[in-house]
């Protein structure tokens, strides 16, 4: 298990937030999903041999935040 | 029909439009609803003898945002 700390910019309220959760948590491989809304960071925890970092940030981005 | 602009705090994100939107617009009674993001504003065309203003203010605060 991988955990990555992503910083997203464009979350504003727990509506973002649900969204983000809901987008990553729906992937498979993917384990746990922590939004830090105040701190802008969505820190994720996934199997590296099922899910890439880059499908965890494409489905943050089709949200229509950025991953910076 | 009677046309009323509330001013309401909170509102941070187009999911917040939508939920201001769906939950004041499914209110019988409501024709139309106008959600002013930046100007922080809701402009709500209803008819005052299927439904109070007050009961559109409530939906609203019902979702979490504030009537000013």
């Amino acid at each position: 298990m991988t955990k990555v700390v992503l910083n997203v910019e464009g979350m504003s309220c727990m509506h973002c937030v649900n969204a983000v959760k809901r987008a990553v948590g729906s992937l498979k491989g993917v384990a746990e999903t922590t939004v830090d809304l105040a701190g802008k960071k969505v820190i994720v925890e996934f199997d590296p041999a099922l899910v890439s970092i880059n499908s965890v940030k494409e489905a943050i981005v089709d949200q229509g935040y950025s991953v910076v």
